[in-house]
């Protein structure tokens, strides 16, 4: 498994493992994370990742794999993208120019890469709970032997999941689990809350350890033994130390708590870790990082310290220009939204700029709420500010809106509340692999009652369809867009009712200046979700050429669909559905069952992600794999119009 | 809206809303209190509901409507069903006997009963989120006299987003919202982890303001003020009183805390609710309650206070017997199922007995895990479980699992994992309206990969099916079925590939003794999916004398369905699926999509419950109103299959 890195001399060369590792001088791990920061930064500069959250983990990585001993002991990275460190400590730092490419390692934890791999579900808060599971099974499995270490930001620690578990965790002191609290104070910006200023308290009073030293040494000059006074300092219930140090809500809630570590010292760091192994019960280990350790562009960088930059010049630390994207146009749109409507009010789960808020947040400060990494509580305290009489915007990316869809169906549906949420990185995301693509929301959100669906195609639908979105005042909007720079625009040639007619079938007559409502007769009907119109239209044009006259429309709102959808679809020989989310559940098959209800048994053929976990790859690659091209589709189709035709006569001549 | 009890001199009559109680003296609450749980005894012990947790907060309840303003100030009842005091002294105390009756009043707040009642949802958790999110409204709009309250449950706090909802709240200090945690130490049974042991030992040190006052008389006699002891005594950041106080974890996370009070003493709640009222930003107002108070067979009711019974007689406190039902089949076989097979565990969210799994804990005390009220760590925890080499089987409400939809998808089927999940009071439930009913399940795990769904249509299949689902070692299954009496046993005439023939078209050759995957070709495959079995085997012989021939089969597992069924189909003028479930999404949407796929263009028609919220009522009765009879579905096939003769030559003819 493990290459070289190719540098000469090299102790990283030298790890194939942590029993490597393990033998190692701690005169020789200063060099070692010199050698690791330089090689995370040559990889992420040339095809991105996650730079600054690696930078500021280096030492503790060292640590957690001299003092356990993995595989055999489990270590959990919570959310994953911080494990770059742990892959090149365990064989995989002659592969890290593959890092995030095609069949190259993943930028996440694993399973296929090495058995030092757990968790590979990037979705924050997880590993307290998994971790919980773990020590329990090798409770239940007498193998008590295993240490199981989850490591976890102070950021996740803001997501619900985490609270779920340590609640848990806190109940079954017999386990030795040790959560690592990476505490940086940022999420992908600064952490925000209750949670956050506590441990900021934390921070502040780090000192404590030295003036307990002192005033044990002084305790014998104190009052009475057994007065209030002595019972208060002796601790009654908590040890004379909880006297001093500042309170910590972990100890609260029965948690041992071991604190503050500092981060890039590796030795102490060790200690604290083999204090924690040695204790075979639930503790927490409380180590203080810094996002970007070692790399002053990083730890300088405003935003994010570097959180997960593109290609950047590491001499310089500038990142390429992106394009002009989705993102954006949502960005400039809703400040301006914002300011012919003093209702709107902004709402994001740790993901400002990200999700383009910060334009938001600089007009508006007091009307956008940045609720940590908790996409429950984005949804419900939306509900109240909607309640309330408020118009929330609340902006997630589309596969973390899976963790609110409890709280969009039951707090914001069920009441018919006016909240729009709008999805970035929906669709095919790539690089970041399977649970970064935003290829479920289209399906979960078919299920909700009075919702409503927009999928712009292009950039003046956009601004459009968000408009419109934020003017529905009887229940929930979505609006949801990709990843990346927007599509190339298309403009209409034509209306059918509320649908947009991008191309009319070239071998009937046109649909432009029809009144709405009047049929389309071509012989395939395309309909096409959002940004697939461009391969639709292309698609089209291919038909065209095989002798099938193709229309193409863009319904914008998926959901309700249009009834004059159905008009169109009663007037064609097959209807074709594309959409860059998961096939099953999706708007193909909103399309379908409409049809069907409305006793329009015209063929349907619905093209889109197929219901799997996607490997990373580039977005490109990814949808010609899938088969979503213009060619793919329009081969396809041109079969089941040449298939369909004696099938007709065999399946559906009537009988009586 | 207000009638009367019917009682001679009632005090509750007099109270037709806030006012009314406000102008009560105090001498005269404890007289009304006990009219209040006469009413509550009479109307639940009628048709059963929610007693136990009622009588727990009569005092509470009066107490808040006596101290704020309703509904200029919001009074929000987490999770719901514990609103029936607020729903009798806001002009409904009358209506009692219509409680959870087709058109009576709702076992939960519903804002078209009254414009008190806010939260319609019945999910836990909720109202912390709420009220941040309206407590945030009224700031903005200026409305800042108006006081939020939010009344959570001890047991719902151990909910993640309660958590998510803290941190942010803690993170507003200007905000005037009050959080009452109604703490009698259970949610549905005793609650579980950490936090409870807080809580407790909160409790246990409720005597700390005593103290508190003899150590400050006593403080000029401690030590050199600057020293350290000092420092401590006087507490530098926290004031004096945390010294002696009991950690408080909310006090960790910078809420203001008031506590403990007894929530039976009305005058000392009402005292507590007036200085949180007055402080203007949030607090925490801890009040020590006692489920099932005041009436003896709910207090000294074992295993839940009477949480929700069914009918029973007040006199002697004994429910009606509950008929054999999906759950105690579930009960059963899961205890044999643990006997043969020591790697299964189980999973509960805080309904340890709702879901049968008392006797399997008690078989099996250390192989069950009660979690609280934490789908989300259910799930998470499975898979930590499942990958430590054991096989979990979580048993949960169908409507709660979308609390954990994330989990499932991202935890545990991208890792393959085998972990079991049991839905309970799967379908129309009717009594506990909208937000219970479990309707959205077969919709939401359709778009799991590598998932399995099985829905036994009687006890025998129940058992034979989860011992097939916890024999499933490479990924997630899942079984469900409804809530209530089992449905009558229906034994199959044949199998096609895995499915059960129930019953072969009558007008062609049965299909019994046919070979697997041998056609059958009656005029209409209908598909039923568990417990519609009995509807869809009906409405065959309906259709029967209609002289259409219908063969009614059983998937068993709905996901993935049987390739079997594809063949069967093509032989077939219709396909009818029958499930209950939401029609969007559900196993109707996927026999079709399969279908589509295959290029087998025979129309489909699907029958479910309508995508909306449905009201409350018996499942009976909201059975029938959807149209979800035999005599429906026939009626409806036959129409369909009339109207089909022409629309198949006007639309399907070959154009070439």
């Amino acid at each position: 498994m493990s290459e070289r890195t190719g540098r000469p001399g090299s102790l990283l060369d030298s790890v194939k493992g942590p029993r490597d590792l393990k033998a190692l001088g701690a005169d020789e791990l200063p060099r070692l994370a010199a050698e690791i920061r330089d090689l995370l930064i040559s990889s992420t500069a040339r095809g991105g990742g996650h730079l600054g959250p690696n930078l500021g983990v280096v030492e503790l990585t060292i640590a957690l794999h001299r003092v356990f001993d993995s595989p055999r002991d489990r270590i959990l990275w919570d959310t994953g993208h911080q494990a770059y460190v742990h892959k090149m400590l365990t064989g995989r730092a002659g592969r890290f120019d593959t890092l995030r490419q095609e069949g190259g390692l993943s930028g996440y934890p694993s399973q296929a890469e090495s058995e030092h791999d757990v968790i590979e579900n990037s979705h924050a808060s997880t590993a307290l709970s998994y971790a919980d599971g773990l020590a329990k099974a090798y409770k239940l499995r007498r193998e008590s032997d295993r240490t199981v270490v989850a490591v976890i930001g102070d950021g996740a620690l803001t997501g619900g999941m985490a609270w779920e578990a340590l609640n848990n965790i806190a109940a079954h002191k017999d386990l030795p689990l040790i959560i690592v609290v990476n505490d940086n104070g940022r999420s992908y910006s600064p952490t925000i809350g209750g949670l956050a200023s506590h441990l900021a308290s934390l921070r502040a009073t780090q000192r404590y350890e030295d003036m307990l030293e002192f005033v044990k040494d002084n305790l014998a000059k104190v009052p009475v033994v057994g007065s209030p006074v002595y019972d208060a300092l002796h601790g009654v219930k908590k040890g004379i130390k909880d006297v001093l140090a500042p309170q910590v809500m972990f100890e609260d809630l029965g948690l041992k708590y071991i604190g503050l570590v500092d981060g890039h010292d590796e030795q102490a760091v060790e200690a604290a870790l083999r204090k924690a192994r040695d204790f075979r019960r639930p503790v927490i280990v409380h180590v203080l990082t810094k996002k970007g350790f070692g790399y002053s562009f990083a730890e300088n960088h405003d935003e994010d310290c570097f959180h997960s930059p593109s290609a950047f010049d590491p001499l310089t630390g500038e990142e390429k220009p992106k394009p002009h994207g989705w993102t954006n146009v949502f960005s400039q749109e809703i400040v301006r939204l914002g300011a012919e409507r003093r209702d709107i009010v902004a709402i994001t789960a740790a993901m400002l700029g990200p999700v383009g808020l910060i334009p938001f947040s600089e007009a508006y400060p007091d009307r956008l709420y940045d609720v940590g990494i908790a996409e429950q509580h984005a949804l419900t305290s939306a509900a109240g500010l909607a309640l309330g009489g408020l118009h929330p915007v609340v902006a997630l990316y589309a596969t973390f809106l899976n963790r609110a869809f409890d709280q969009l169906l039951m707090d914001v549906a069920l009441h018919r509340l006016p909240v729009t949420v709008v999805l970035d990185r929906a669709g095919v995301t790539g690089d970041d692999g399977a649970s970064h693509n935003g290829m479920w929301d289209l399906s979960i959100l078919q299920i909700v009652p009075g919702l409503s669906v927009a999928v712009p195609r292009d950039e003046p639908r956009l601004r459009e369809l968000l408009s419109e979105a934020v003017e529905v005042d009887d229940g929930p909007t979505v609006v949801r867009y990709p990843k990346g720079p927007v599509a190339a625009e298309i403009e209409a040639v034509g209306r059918l009712g509320g649908m947009d007619v991008l191309r009319a079938g070239a071998s009937r007559e046109g649909v432009e200046g029809q009144a709405e409502g009047q049929g389309v007769d071509s012989d395939v009907l395309l309909v096409s979700v959002g940004p697939m119109a461009e391969l639709c239209v292309e698609a089209a044009t291919l038909l065209d050429a095989q002798g099938i006259s193709a229309t193409v429309v863009d319904p914008r709102w998926v959901r309700p669909l249009d009834e004059a959808l159905v008009t169109a679809a009663a007037a064609h020989r097959l209807v074709v559905v594309v959409e860059d989310n998961g096939r099953v559940g999706g708007v193909g098959d909103a399309v379908a069952r409409t049809l069907r209800d409305a006793d329009v048994d015209v063929p349907v053929r619905t093209y889109g992600i197929p219901q799997r976990f996607l490997d990373h790859a580039k977005r490109a690659k990814i949808l010609s794999e899938i088969g979503l091209t213009a060619q793919d589709v329009a081969r396809e189709i041109t079969e089941a119009v040449a298939k369909r035709s004696p099938a007709l006569e065999n399946n559906h001549q009537p009988t009586r």
